[in-house]
């Protein structure tokens, strides 16, 4: 196969040519077309997570068409246009799995880069490649009409924002606050208006106000505006918090009504300053994390996306250009989401 | 009316003489029997939360016995035994009081002490008297049967525990831990256990073991110890932290099971060291916090207590001793509730 890895976590990501397993009985081949460039991609090459291993092949928002597939698998035949997200296994036998939430393994999902196959020892490599062989249950259908390179972050982008959306039940009678118009962010306003409910995106800069109501937001709250903040006081069911780095919560948790939930989804560390319980006491409030979503829900949340034509904004770019778009990335300079156009390893 | 006041936040608790108003055509006047000290009563007369207003009488425990009712009451007639909580009042058409949850009303519930009455803008005064007056809305029946001096605490450190074991629907299959074993805590074991969880006692002492098990927990933790603790790793669904000071979150939250929630009932303010978010993101789990509970819930807590004969632990005090059992409280020096037996004021 050919591929772009990282080397070690100081190298940038350069040309690599590696081995993929031969087809199992339940695995499906593929030709990659397209995949997004997630937050965590960076993270993870950069070792800021720790666990690293290298050579690094990474890329967990894959678009592919079937090439092959395993003497057992009957959901797939050659020419499916299909995805696949940031697992490619699990235990398949633990409570979670059998809840359908493969993210929470009992014994640890396998990711689909970064990680070690449980059945041979290799390591997995991701979708920044020509090719990959994924186990039959962890490939998604991509339903007709969707924007192929637009559909790609939806297998994370969409399905972590989806995911605490479905959870905490939100409908027509919801009020979401959404924080952070990055990658996550703009999937969680497409997704959150689209199931009906009233939608307010927190901000720190302002001038994003056209594009977050393009994307769905109905209000648009700058959140270092002191007033503005005061005036949401009690109002929201569900915030979802895409932020990726620490911040202060209070002043988003004073915003949530009764029972209300704000949902971690982009910070994995220490939260912030000090958390206050006066909020949470005060209003049986909560303060939550998320992490993707199951197989199950993944399906569904590609089928409303067929149905609804939603895709993530992207912006293309070749393989080639993958350093550059990482710096970018880090800068918040893209609308929102990088994706990878694989015809581009070819040229 | 005959009590004991605070006349400034510095001050002792003293003897004191005041009115309590005439009975409206919804009120219920009683005899009070015995009364609670609740470590909320020592944070308010100390002014420890802000807003005190002097004089103030505590007391949101109470026990006593009807003498009088208002024209239109038809629940309560004198010589009924009843109980009164933490609030005594609420606006009754928000939507927390519709759904029975005065605590969380948007006007705010009127406090048992230390507020302004809502209708003719008297201040309220607590249970550390000889008799009050209270809308009977605010007035629970006590079940036959009970220790009328162990029963005081259920109207605080009852619901208190009670309100997110039911919210959080805690049974037979449910593994709850309660962290801290004070006032709230003791109850907190009895109520889980006759629930039928599972149940486990977070403890920083060693030495509690044996009290532990008489309350109903099936396993003691000592929360100093790290090979204690990495073994309780992902076992609970509800942890209820009754510690009333600042503490670190992160040893609890990873005993949390996919989906558990640990509860804040005790500690008002910053919740401690930075909380990480990883045992969060990684099992979908919560720290939320929960205030008392509704009058509704506070009756069917009160009949299940009757019906399992469940009571507060309790040292029965003269009013007179109130300033010593406050040093006590402080230094943890109870058992696990202190009750003034409002006879002793006629002594």
């Amino acid at each position: 196969m050919s591929g772009y890895a990282a080397q070690s976590f100081e190298a940038a990501l350069a040309p690599y040519q590696f081995m993929r397993r031969d087809l199992r009985a339940d695995d499906v081949a593929l030709d990659i077309l397209y995949c997004g460039v997630c937050h965590s991609d960076v993270h993870s090459v950069r070792n800021e997570w720790g666990g690293a291993s290298f050579p690094m092949v990474p890329g967990h928002e894959i678009i592919g068409r079937v090439t092959d597939v395993g003497a057992s698998v009957t959901r797939f035949r050659a020419g499916n246009v299909v995805g696949v997200g940031c697992m490619v296994d699990s235990c398949q036998h633990c409570s979670p799995c059998g809840q359908g939430l493969e993210q929470y393994c009992d014994d640890g999902a396998t990711m689909t880069y970064n990680a070690v196959d449980r059945h041979d020892g290799t390591p997995t490599y991701g979708g920044y490649s020509d090719r990959t062989v994924v186990s039959d249950r962890f490939v998604l259908a991509i339903p007709d009409g969707l924007a192929l390179e637009g559909a790609a972050p939806l297998l994370c982008a969409g399905i972590t924002t989806w995911s605490p959306l479905r959870h905490w039940k939100v409908g027509k009678e919801s009020k979401v606050a959404v924080v952070g118009l990055g990658g996550l962010g703009h999937m969680a306003l497409k997704l959150a208006s689209a199931l009906g409910a009233e939608v307010t995106l927190f901000t720190r800069s302002p001038g994003k106000e056209e594009d977050a109501r393009r994307l769905g937001a109905h209000h648009v709250v700058l959140s270092t505006d002191e007033a503005q903040m005061t005036a949401e006081k009690g109002r929201f069911n569900l915030i979802l918090d895409t932020v990726p780095f620490v911040h202060d919560l209070n002043p988003y948790t004073q915003t949530l009504g009764l029972d209300g939930t704000l949902v971690l989804l982009g910070q994995i560390g220490p939260v912030g300053p000090d958390m206050s319980s006066v909020p949470l006491v005060m209003g049986r409030r909560a303060v939550a994390g998320s992490l993707i979503g199951g197989i199950a829900e993944t399906q569904e949340m590609l089928d409303f996306c067929g149905r609804h034509g939603i895709v993530s904004d992207v912006e293309v770019i070749r393989m080639q250009d993958i350093n550059t778009a990482y710096e970018r990335m880090l800068r918040s300079d893209v609308k929102y989401r990088f994706v990878i156009d694989m015809a581009s390893m070819k040229a």
